[in-house]
């Protein structure tokens, strides 16, 4: 019997593919599986992004999202269908393993940061060995891409989910130095709302696909409707200590 | 007259120099002038970071801090003296793009984060052709060493300097989920009785040179010091909705 392959996490940054860095490019240019999470019939962003990296022949693994990203997100049906999608992940993953085959999971982003990859690490590091490599993540290709430096000298960053309810934003937002607010989608509207009662809409600045094709980079008062895509975020930068 | 050069702040990420990204790389590698912050008579670590990536023979403009990170942060002094600088800097550095050559400034994890470089952009920005290319940050490697995924689901990430007063820091803890405190140094023993006082202690690690030799990570319980070097972290991760 063969040894055990090696799990690596891999983060392969927030859209361009020469944000990956030289570790994610060196690891999946050899690995002989690569594993990696999908909406049911897309290909996934992080796979996308690693596309022209990948070995001649790289066997996949494709992890197929139950259900998407905003249906019925608090119900203990949504949760049951997915603890049991990263049990079996998982479980298929660490198959490859046993065979002697190391694996990458590509994540978009950074594997650690609101990551699906962070569901499989519980799962495996107790009993794999895993090594993660950081990426890029969304936020800071959104704020390099609108040339708008987010943090100075004492200034508190806040990342804000969204899907927050309007009182938890509120009062997030109103002892924010700097701001990161995400996972738009239907939230736009309340999150606009939030920041106009907390006079940060006029310094916030609305990106939507930051280092892809596609990018929309604008002010945020001119963005006037009432959805957004999930992925797209507002940045909202600090002001401490500018010399 | 040739026309003038090109200006870049590279984000050369947190310390290993294979965590820089395959843009950064390309870019370090072309350029003919790359400038860097230090402390007199050091090397930079955005510097050594770099170093394996430069092209031979590149010319060096060496910015060098006019005092060190934790005197008389707040005095007035102490701001004339850093407007100064960055003024200084600014012009030397457009003096170089002033003759055509590209000019490439390396930046120690993200120059939009928390970066020296800002105050570089902010002067420049509007009469020249900067490129700014994200990097991984600090905290990105502690909490990737540290096998700690910092945030999930609807998990609020609140990113602290530890120069904030005893009472802001207890009012941004309280309502934390995720949370990062940098700047440590000789703010460690306020920031540790913040943490105690808001019963985050006990879930807390502190993380030391990062992805870099001499790294150290360890349950904060058990760093019993009362200072810390400048660039330590503290992570507390999250605890949202771990399917």
């Amino acid at each position: 019997m063969s040894a055990p392959g090696k799990l690596y996490g891999v983060g392969v940054g927030p859209g361009d593919p020469e944000l990956m860095t030289l570790k994610a490019a060196r690891i999946l240019a050899r690995v002989p599986v690569v594993a990696h999470f999908r909406k049911r019939g897309q290909m996934g962003h992080a796979r996308s992004i690693a596309a022209a990296t990948l070995a001649p022949g790289v066997e996949e693994l494709a992890l197929d999202y139950p259900l998407t990203n905003e249906v019925a997100f608090h119900s203990a049906r949504y949760e049951q269908a997915l603890t049991a999608f990263y049990d079996d992940a998982a479980a298929r993953i660490a198959g490859h393993i046993a065979t002697g085959k190391d694996v990458a999971v590509v994540c978009e982003g950074d594997p650690f940061f609101y990551g699906s990859f962070m569901h499989i690490y519980h799962r495996l590091s107790a009993a794999h060995a895993i090594e993660v490599v950081p990426g890029i993540t969304g936020m800071s290709a959104c704020w390099t891409r609108a040339g708008a430096p987010i943090t100075y000298g004492d200034d508190v960053l806040t990342v804000l989910p969204g899907t927050l309810s309007p009182e938890a934003l509120l009062a997030r937002m109103q002892v924010a130095d700097a701001l990161v607010v995400m996972k738009l989608g239907s939230n736009f509207g309340k999150v606009k709302a939030a920041l106009a009662a907390t006079g940060l809409s006029e310094r916030a600045i609305y990106v939507e696909r930051g280092s892809m094709v596609g990018e929309v980079i604008m002010p945020l008062r001119e963005r006037t409707d009432e959805a957004a895509p999930y992925f797209a975020m507002i940045l909202v930068p600090g002001r401490g200590r500018c010399l």
